[in-house]
């Protein structure tokens, strides 16, 4: 494994296995072949033809349009593709910031290859306030083993996908408290730090996925404290180990690997003597919409 | 003007002017077609055609065809392309950290549309320990108006081209010196944060250049003094100040606003809430090399 190894397992996709679904006029997914060309019998609402899936002219706002989505949700689990719904729900958007054209439940985001953001917050600790960037800890967190995603993997302190309705800060709060015991207080000391994206194709489908990237620097007497079970454990390593780990393991859950990558960049761990260094710093930052 | 403006103005440019300039299988520049046709004249070791241009196969190694290109470099000058030849060489990379095909006159570098390296520092300093991210201040450098390329505007503390046979810390420790009257004791804190680039077509040619940033955190009392001649004078401005500056003016040397607004991001002052977040942060990263 090598630093770059990790973001381009993040970015290994072929478009050509799947089929673009536009809405509105805008790109805002890719669908399976398989799964596109059975569509229309799940719901009228799909459109399909060969070069792509539209939804139906009369579906003119966000209610009905989520509705025929809902209906693909259900057929994916009654088909045995998706194992169970949510019932947390993503907004589907021609562009970050702008208005949602439908909503979709977590579970199918992949399957419809819809672009997903999400936050990932780094906590640190400054051990030596006098050699800036020079001897930084990382609190990690274990995955709890009964996670069907990347059960027993390393992870950031906290971590969420971004759900239709709540603002990044409001999710930033949230999850904070659900993954670290982290009131809103220190929550609201997290330093947005930039972002990053990757397509990647999986089983399931197409995760066209950007984070968010906060750093918050953390007192060295400050322990996390799990209240969700969604970690089993918290340890603070120091950056040297972490970003041995990243390099030279698959211990980490695959994205969050690209997270410690962009703070091993932004902290100076990684410098331009890394002959992968361009290669990492523009791998970071693939744009999400074809 | 818009920050991301900024960032479209140093990445406007039609390749559809410009001739490939291929050395040993490598991509290594782009040529306007009106100076690609002139080539053959000036030196028999350019092989033209209407596709691209080449060396040729006899010019194997890397002072014959260093010389050739010198050849060009002259002719540009007695054309009155270029005003004068700079005797500093840039090296000629198949990629970041490859060994140098040939060198080439800093003078001519956009005219071949060669990938250029440079280094930027910010030189900042924290106003209030207590909030992280929350009140830092960067040192502007005023650019002498007698300077041929953006005189009279707003500069980084540092910065520089990175000519053949320095390293990026060598050239920094250089540059610290020169540009600030910085000793190579503290230059040597300055921490690699990341890099940038931007390919931009301008009178000359094609810039393509690749800036490794740093962030060098000052004392408050610290004045810094350039000793060559390239800045009148420096401030140190609050980032609000900055930032509005940037966003608001053409104060900036072209290629240093996008040292800031990356700055900007990574300190927090540019949040998510911005509307271009991501494309400012994807745009900051785009591939040099076509």
């Amino acid at each position: 494994m090598s630093f770059l190894d990790h973001i381009r397992a993040c970015n290994a996709h072929d478009l050509s296995g799947f089929r673009p679904f536009d809405v509105e006029g805008h790109r805002i997914g890719w669908i399976r072949h398989a799964l596109a060309d059975r569509l229309p019998e799940v719901d009228p609402g799909f459109v399909v033809t060969a070069d792509r899936v539209t939804l139906a002219p009369e579906l003119r706002d966000f209610e009905a349009r989520s509705a025929t989505l809902e209906h693909a949700a259900q057929f994916l689990v009654e088909e045995g593709a998706v194992k169970a719904l949510r019932n947390e729900f993503y907004p589907v958007l021609p562009k970050w910031g702008a208005e949602p054209l439908m909503r979709i439940d977590r579970a199918a985001v992949a399957q419809f290859g819809v672009a997903a953001y999400g936050i990932h917050v780094n906590g640190f600790v400054r051990q030596d306030d006098a050699q800036p960037g020079g001897s930084l800890a990382l609190w990690v967190g274990h995955r709890a083993r009964d996670r069907e995603v990347a059960p027993g993997q390393l992870d950031n302190l906290i971590a969420g996908g971004q759900p239709i309705g709540l603002s990044l800060a409001e999710n930033l709060v949230k999850e904070a408290q659900e993954e670290a015991g982290i009131g809103a207080d220190l929550a609201a000391r997290a330093v947005p730090v930039g972002a990053l994206s990757y397509v990647m194709e999986t089983q399931a489908g197409l995760k066209r996925d950007t984070l968010f990237l906060y750093d918050l620097e953390l007192d060295p007497g400050f322990v996390p404290t799990n209240t969700d079970g969604e970690v089993e454990k918290f340890e603070l390593w120091p950056l040297d180990r972490v970003a041995e780990s990243v390099r030279t393991t698959g211990d980490w859950k695959f994205n969050v690997n690209l997270v410690v990558i962009d703070f091993l960049v932004r902290h100076g761990w990684l410098t331009p003597e890394e002959p992968d260094y361009l290669d990492i710093v523009a791998g970071l930052r693939r744009p999400v919409q074809p």
